[in-house]
């Protein structure tokens, strides 16, 4: 018997057949065409489906399950908010239960990453983890004793909107001074820009010819694993307010463990060394045990893996 | 059968006698005399709980368990802080077994009173609750399943020293920007004390002669009521602050309830309309349904029947 977890990007739908133990057996992709109305975009999630799991050689007597992780929120199978693809409302489950009889669960894009890490990744041998993908955004994914948890009314785990300078900078959501505005690679890239402004001689500056444009986290990352000066004084502000991102997650829930993914993560020991660096500073308790910190090792196959083991919970 | 539930404070010791459906039976208390080593506090503890035993008429035969509600950190029944007391590293369970032999349970006394609010008060009726305590500092006790939660290694909750602004005031924990700082009567005071030396002639500033030292949370609150500007501009701020922090916690765990309890919730209906009408501003989701807010109703009880129901869990 074997499960399917889909993917569903701005960019691209993925698709996979996922054994119960968490393992990627066959994968498949599709571009999602996210301007198309949400009907076109479902037929071809389930056609997806289906070819998934001809390639595999199943059927759908071989299927458990179907999960999808969406870059938005859904309750009852339904995709209440999905902001990158203009959806609101989407029937999701009905419409795959009338072409794939078989049991459809939806969840949050970062939860579903970090139920994949918790089930077959880094933190695979603890009950309760915290994923944060470090991208455009920030998304949280929040696991206690092995499942995702949400929360009474399944819009808890929003780890991105958490109040982290209050009265400070506007975000996306309408309020200001949210942790994704200082935590993510977009404040990362805004600060850049403020230090580019002032250091326009400076390396990073270089590198992006003076534009904020040409600024991404990685050019940043490079600039400062060069030593530029300029490039390391954001990095070193940015690791700073992770830090103190991380030690509300600790102070708040104390999980066994915080699983840093997203593009971000990709700064790998240069970024993990630093905050693991910078953390003791930020936390309550210094004396005593606390959550490790430690990078996502799944990458882009988490949301599939993920998106499967939903049904397994 | 009965259980014990002992409210240690830093004025006093309350032990209470408790049925097992969180039914107060009979209270004693004696003053804590916090400024001697913990050796004779401890003895005034288990002297404490005989009494009350005694006087409700049962004896160790009908006790279940016992309880202690502390103001400070404990695991595996050893009291590992608890600053107000100059208490550290003490062996409560091992004093308390070599006298009374039965199962004693020991937490931070904001989770005991959340426990006791979920278990016999104002949110009784649901399963998932978050309760602060707003007083001279700002305590947190997660309720998840009519349980506490102080996550893998017994340090979660700690909701007053949440990063709340980033590289804002210092705080006690020698961290900077802790909730506490914003969202407690002293962040209150705090408030008030700034606004009263630009509004000496202020009803503020005149009840309290122009004295920082004469603000407290009770005046602050009493002159807003009054509709003196300057105490309802600080009032409005410290609503403000509080109500993001309510965003904290429902963006993070989405409880069903967040209980507001300590002496700032004596300001009663005054301080709930105001939160409720300002926290729409800050959540996240703001079309779906979300955690009500509501006062704790068990007061003073709430440490001892709290820490009585450690054991009932």
């Amino acid at each position: 018997m074997v499960r399917i977890g889909i993917d569903l990007g701005g960019t691209n739908i993925a698709a996979g057949i996922v054994t119960d133990d968490g393992k990627l057996l066959h994968k498949v992709e599709t571009p999602t065409f996210a301007e198309r109305p949400w009907q076109p975009v479902v037929e071809d999630m389930i056609a997806l489906s289906k070819r998934a799991l001809t390639e595999a050689g199943c059927t759908v007597d071989d299927l458990r399950s179907i999960g999808v992780g969406v870059p938005g929120t859904a309750i009852n199978g339904v995709v209440v908010f999905c902001t990158n693809l203009g959806w609101h409302d989407v029937p999701l489950e009905r419409e795959f239960r009338a072409v794939i009889n078989r049991p459809l669960y939806i969840d949050n894009d970062a939860n579903v990453a970090g139920l994949a890490e918790a089930v077959s990744g880094v933190s695979a041998g603890v009950p309760n983890s915290v994923f944060l993908t470090l991208g455009t955004g920030l998304g949280g994914g929040i696991i206690i004793n092995k499942k995702i948890y949400t929360g009474s009314h399944g819009v808890g785990g929003e780890l991105g909107h958490l109040t982290f300078i209050a009265g400070g900078e506007m975000c996306t959501c309408g309020k200001r001074g949210c942790l994704e505005r200082y935590a993510s690679a977009t404040g990362m890239i805004r600060l850049a820009s403020e230090v580019m402004r002032t250091h326009p001689h400076s390396g990073l500056a270089q590198a992006a010819n003076n534009d904020p444009a040409n600024l991404t986290g990685k050019l940043i990352v490079d600039q400062a694993k060069e030593g530029d000066p300029a490039a390391m004084m954001v990095f070193d502000q940015y690791i700073h307010y992770l830090a103190q991102g991380i030690n509300t997650i600790i102070s708040f829930i104390d999980p066994d463990m915080v699983v840093l993914g997203g593009g971000v993560s990709k700064a790998g020991a240069f970024l993990l060394d630093a905050v693991r660096l910078a953390l003791p500073n930020y936390i309550f308790f210094r004396t005593l045990p606390h959550a490790s910190i430690e990078l996502a090792v799944l990458g882009n196959d988490a949301g599939i893996i993920g998106a499967a083991m939903l049904g397994a919970a």
